[in-house]
């Protein structure tokens, strides 16, 4: 990428932005390394926007909720990006967004971005191209930045680990129906939206609202927030407005506290350190000796054959 | 230790199993090297208890609960083992269990043993050692194997990771006296426990009782066994055999869904990884160049001057 691409990027140039995207998702080892210089030359302008992750399971609506939600923001003089962590997406690209069909009209309006969930990762996983991308769309001066995922594996604690908010939307429902919550989310999340909340629902989901808000109200909570439990409707566009309104008031009280830029210093940090410890197993599982010998150690390990120790020091000294 | 040691050990020796016991502690390597030897011989001994990880804040009566539960089993003819994972515990050990006065009445009897929890570990930490201990009271013919922990920093869940069965204990309390429940600990919980349901607090528990079942219903559980909550009082022996009556449910549906065995070896297949992880990254902490280098790409990943991803490749290519 050329200076004068550079520049167009920082410009907001759409076809800029997307070819830096292209370079970060690229397989080849000399695409990654033309795309750490451009990120090199783009942390600088990185970082001003509001990172925002959203989850839930499908049929709850987050295409509905992104688009509905996206064009509000628009309206407010926003530019939004939508990236996406699918770890389950196939190599064409993007099983969630993929299909912008399903959000014809925000991927109509040129102040969105939509990009799909990169197909596959190496190292990081495909969390980590997603971050990488994040940077470059601030760069390219998006004030919001939509993370969507669909919850395969440990896609949603990735998630959490690179945005300012988490946000989980649930469906509305009571009783025997009221769906149960992935194990870990209640702790990730940041508030919980029930989506849906409309017409013959509208009863349901206030229902649903008041059993989340106990069940939330246990959680011993360290931060400044506490996770908030709300409803909408994405598709008849109710309280839109109030999920924005508790993100901005997130956003100032996490300025006030001082909690914003530290918890993104702390999200650098591990990031840096999960790497690290990436690279370092990839070494070792790159190792031959310890190729052939580990699956045994393995399967001795869990029989009780041989302590943990033993069969980790042994492959220690293979290295 | 001898062939005669390992003897006396294998037939329910306090002197010999207390021997090994403080080999598997030692910081030495000629004595951790003479522990790998035991643990080696002693395992295909191991395995023929049920393991019982307990924890609570502090004040929630987690000693009087043991010493009767303790006393409770040995009634029923069982022989038990009390370990201790506590990372803060001082060096002349065991803030907790060390004060064996505070389990008088179980710690004189014969069909008991106790050990506090063990000062420093080295590599997997205290809960190694203790993972340790497990297996060597397993071998001299304890039944069930209590471990308690305080809650400092990961020992739940590393306690969580080597038991069968993870039960919290609680205060009892309603409304807004219900104290908060630690963040990820719901999601450890195999039951609630909530103690000190007695007299005047006999209602109060009751009530905590069905909202802590609420907030633990809105989990997805996706083994056989959902969480319990239940009610007990330690000091009045009510509903302790109830306790031991769910552990036994709970032992016997294991091992008919095949659950049992499977978890133990998932459990051993971690923790071998867990070491391995903690190996190398020890290798790369006591690298020089690494040490010089490390905290200044810490601090510059925090402020955005250079991608995680780069800053771990020079890392990685420092050693």
């Amino acid at each position: 990428m050329s200076a004068f691409d550079l520049d167009m990027l920082l410009a907001g140039n759409r076809r800029a932005l997307a070819k830096a995207i292209t370079l970060v998702e690229s397989k080849l080892d000399r695409h990654r390394d033309q795309a750490q210089t451009i990120l090199e030359q783009v942390l600088p302008h990185s970082g001003n926007s509001i990172r925002v992750g959203i989850t839930g399971v499908p049929g709850v609506g987050k295409s509905t909720f992104i688009e509905a939600f996206g064009l509000y923001l628009i309206e407010q003089g926003k530019r939004v990006a939508v990236l996406a962590v699918d770890p389950s997406s196939p190599i064409a690209g993007g099983s969630i967004l993929g299909d912008k069909t399903r959000m014809e009209e925000l991927s109509r309006r040129e102040e969105a971005f939509i990009r799909p969930s990169p197909s596959e990762g190496a190292l990081g996983g495909v969390a980590q191209k997603t971050r990488e991308t994040m940077l470059l769309c601030e760069a390219a001066g998006y004030d919001v930045i939509l993370v969507e995922t669909v919850g395969v594996g440990q896609s949603e604690y990735q998630v959490a680990g690179m945005v300012d908010f988490f946000m989980v939307l649930m469906l509305p429902g009571g009783g025997d129906e009221l769906q149960g919550i992935k194990k870990g989310i209640m702790e990730l999340a940041d508030a919980l939206v029930i989506n849906k909340a409309d017409g013959d629902s509208e009863k349901l989901a206030q229902l649903a609202r008041q059993q989340y808000t106990s069940a939330m109200n246990l959680l011993r909570h360290t931060s400044f927030w506490t996770p908030r439990v709300m409803t909408c409707s994405a598709l008849k566009q109710i309280n839109i407005d109030a999920v924005w309104g508790m993100l901005l008031e997130y956003y100032f009280r996490a300025q006030e506290e001082g909690g914003f830029l530290d918890k993104r210093a702390q999200q650098n940090r591990d990031w840096l350190h999960q790497l690290i410890n990436e690279m370092l197993l990839l070494k070792l599982s790159q190792n031959a000796a310890v190729k052939a010998r580990l699956p045994e150690l393995e399967r001795r390990v869990e029989h009780d054959q041989v302590t943990a120790y033993a069969a980790a020091r042994e492959i220690i000294e293979l290295l």
